[in-house]
């Protein structure tokens, strides 16, 4: 079955490479409290650590790592209103490649700053009218840029399995990995990495928020979701804030509420409950200072 | 000249032996952006994720375990407004050993409420009328309980300096070493620690901020740091709190005002420009609810 996929283990071997010394080997972290709160063993791989704040970096990074030279001279483009975008741009900027990003006119300053700090050209979009997507086909075609998705690309799905290939590597024997769940990039690699490396992990449950604006799911992260995934669990906006104040206030990390996701799963006990050692992928830290300020302690 | 010390490169061994799978052997984080800023490479280790949320349950466990049999079944008792509370609560719940501590009565309830967690008795104490320390030693006399001191004790410096052994094993050519100062536990383990380790780290500056409400410099931590520092540097709360908010908001960690002092030394160039390879204690992440609310982003 896994021999039709769109993205291999040796795919996601081959990106561990190609980021090794470039990436962040982000720490795992375990919270006895967590534990005690939730009756399991809980390891965190923590890609809040990650260079530009989240696991995109790696993704974003082996697939500009592995452009043609007249791709990379003539550069990229990207559309995103976060983390893809700022991953993009830090990768391009390695590469040294030039980088265009579209992002939402609305999207947080600390955002856009980031991302014009790592040297991209932001190009700001009224999501109102016109779609980013859109924008983003124009330029590429217009100016012969590279369009680089978010998510749906084999190369970015390997990328991100990178996170689950070293939390497997460092915790060999998982029960479960939860991750996220946006386009599907992340928990697509992770599943492949966590599959090929500890198979006895026969389907890691996803997470997926409705509190996200998720994008639909990609053609090829579908297709791997559907054969590796064993199930899809759903938190509420206000579980997420309260995993959020849980881990800053008891772990002392930052994360986003996105990152908070896979944690609130497993606070509100929506795993299955034969599986206690479970690995969490915390996908970033990138919280809006607006949403930071709110949240009281 | 260190032979005479009251504390030895092998009481740190010893106590790190002690500690092995009880304390967290927490991560070493780096930043590129920090980097950037100061031109240094900075490795930051990470005490703000230790259990009881600093580095001083280090030493706690490292004194508490090293009881008489009957010391422990009598008891012990403690005064602190805040991480060694923790630390030691947490420590003499492991132990198994009844732990009455002395706060003032006007400590954040955040502290308070963890240090009755792990177990203790927490008397409250008003800080206008009498001294914390004097009513520990009355409860000491009157109960028989051995008084812990919260950093003036060889086995405290021991367990506090095993932090730093741990950096040094995993990053082995610092040019310097920095720490907060309180009671100066923490530094005089460390620097012992560092010296025995990487004897090319002559002299560890140290930083002390006239932020901090700190305590007199102990007796034996005063002949340990008078022998082994090479430098005391001073950082206002304002640079701390820049500190901890560049940590909050690049890091996405969670460090209290104590554990930015060093970072806030860094950052302000008041550390000899010629020291590029820095390793910096984090000592805790145990900031109140109130002081976070307050930080803007």
């Amino acid at each position: 079955m896994s021999a039709d996929l769109p993205v291999s283990f040796a795919d996601v071997r081959a990106a561990a490479e190609r980021l090794r010394g470039i990436a962040h080997r982000t720490p795992v972290l375990t919270s006895r409290t967590f534990n005690a709160l939730t009756g399991r063993k809980v390891f965190f791989k923590c890609e809040n650590f990650q260079r530009a704040g989240a696991f995109k970096f790696r993704g974003a990074y082996n697939r500009l790592s592995q452009l043609r030279d007249e791709e990379k001279q003539r550069g990229i483009v990207a559309f995103s209103s976060g983390n893809h975008a700022q991953g993009i741009a830090l990768a391009a900027q390695l590469l040294n490649i030039p980088a265009t990003i579209v992002m939402p006119d609305d999207a947080p300053a600390i955002k856009l700053t980031a991302t014009r700090g790592y040297g991209a050209e932001v190009i700001l979009n009224d999501r109102q009218k016109t779609s980013r997507e859109e924008i983003a086909r124009q330029l590429a075609q217009e100016r012969g840029l590279t369009l680089v998705p978010p998510f749906d690309d084999p190369h970015i799905i390997a990328g991100q399995g990178t996170a689950a290939l070293e939390l497997c590597e460092e915790i060999p024997d998982l029960d479960a990995l939860i991750t996220p769940v946006g386009g599907g990039g992340l928990i697509s690699g992770c599943a492949i990495a966590a599959r090929g490396l500890q198979p006895r992990i026969a389907a890691p449950p996803a997470t997926i928020a409705d509190g996200i604006r998720t994008q639909a799911i990609g053609t090829l992260t579908f297709a791997i979701m559907r054969a590796l995934l064993r199930e899809i669990v759903i938190v509420s906006d206000a579980e997420i804030l309260d995993a959020v104040r849980f881990v800053i206030s008891r772990m002392k990390m930052i994360v986003e509420p996105t990152g908070a996701v896979p944690i609130a799963a497993v606070m509100q006990q929506r795993i299955p409950a034969n599986l206690k050692r479970v690995g969490i992928i915390v996908s970033g830290g990138n919280i809006s200072g607006a949403l930071l300020n709110e949240v009281k302690f």
